[in-house]
């Protein structure tokens, strides 16, 4: 079990009265909740910019219907085989796929493995999550 | 078939030799490729703000020793039925899961959605992904 | 909370060891457990067979080098957006994939697409899981 | 690319006639491939006997509002973290799970762990699905 300290902030009562809101809005139950993901989520910037394993996911849309993107995609994500763990696919409707990509290992590989899908003629957008893999955080 | 329209962009050698390098190095076939990507995210974008129907992806990464929070995570989901679509778990190690919620709905209910999971105890950290139902890209 | 009812079963002393043996190699707490899941499973195949709404997910094994193939898995499940939830995509390895299809819909309508799917020229193997929605269960 | 061959099969008349509207019922494009699937599912069935390495899912139904349950499951996948790969969870309706877990091991673990998950006080209905790596098939 983690030793809880506790530290004072100094700041402008009017930047404090808008990130109360922001807490309220966003459902934390109280301050040192937000703060605290704040502070992680710099962790976790550092973590990629580090080269540290980390974890993450890409989104795909595309049209199933152009063949040669389909076939693209599956022989991109089979070359980074070590890297992706699993996918979701999810039929949005008759032609747009949401294809969802989860992956474990290094950010400099999961930027390139994310930059060789999105950047396949036909993608309609992609996205790429970053995260962690929980370790140290 | 679309109808396909060339015109012409005026701006600085140096910001297109910038731009090209980023181009080469994220494996797009030709500048033109990199453009489209670039005013489909402005759309996506849009799209969001505009309140139209949406789809994504978010990532939660939580120790699952901690029941009330696995619990907690589940019960949101259930309330967000008509949102999400499914979801993707990846056990990353003894204690730490992945875990990815596809969707499809009002960026409104999203971001709720998002916030809501986030915000919980014991949530190491959450990514919202935006992006498209891929109609009218 | 569901009312407990007790009742006997009278059987084979020689029958009843058998069984034992395999509630015990099953990791159940107690014989009811396993009878209970055995009445459940009779259950779950009477709404497969008067064809009340089910769920269950198939399995497909294939190589995705082979371009038609793959084009072929895709368009057949859109085919039936009605009934499929989503797939999780797994690359076993360099040439080979585990598609599993989630569904909910009538019983009919799932053979069909199981069968569709399963007699795809390429596909090396394909399974159906029947289960159900969980109502009434 | 595989050599093909080619040879007879004697039998009778009505047996065949029976096969061949069950070809046809399930979308064959000819018999051979009935044929073909017919001895690819007599070589899974090998595999799993003689316990190679082997993939395939469970699924499970279950009420998600009980807490323990939902705790107790995810323990024992995370228990047999080498074997599983993701898992997708579908939220059938305000009480009701669907969960199918991808895997590839061991078919003596494999059963070891679809027997631990099914029978969990409060599992409404699981399955094995049994197929294959696709390797020497």
């Amino acid at each position: 079990m983690a030793k809880l300290v506790r530290f004072g902030v100094s700041l402008d009562q009017d930047l404090l009265d808008k990130f109360d809101r922001l807490v309220r809005e966003k459902n934390y139950s109280c301050r040192s909740e937000a703060f605290r993901d704040l502070m992680r989520q710099e962790l976790v910037q550092k973590q990629w910019h580090e080269g540290k394993e980390v974890a993450g996911a890409i989104t795909l849309i595309y049209d199933h219907h152009k063949r040669e993107l389909v076939n693209k995609l599956m022989d991109i994500q089979h070359d980074f085989g070590g890297l992706i763990i699993s996918s979701q696919h999810v039929h949005l409707d008759h032609s747009n796929c949401l294809e969802i990509i989860a992956f474990k290992g290094s950010p400099k590989e999961a930027q390139r493995l994310a930059d060789s899908l999105t950047s396949v003629k036909g993608v309609k957008h992609g996205t790429l999550s970053m995260t962690t893999t929980g370790k140290d955080m």
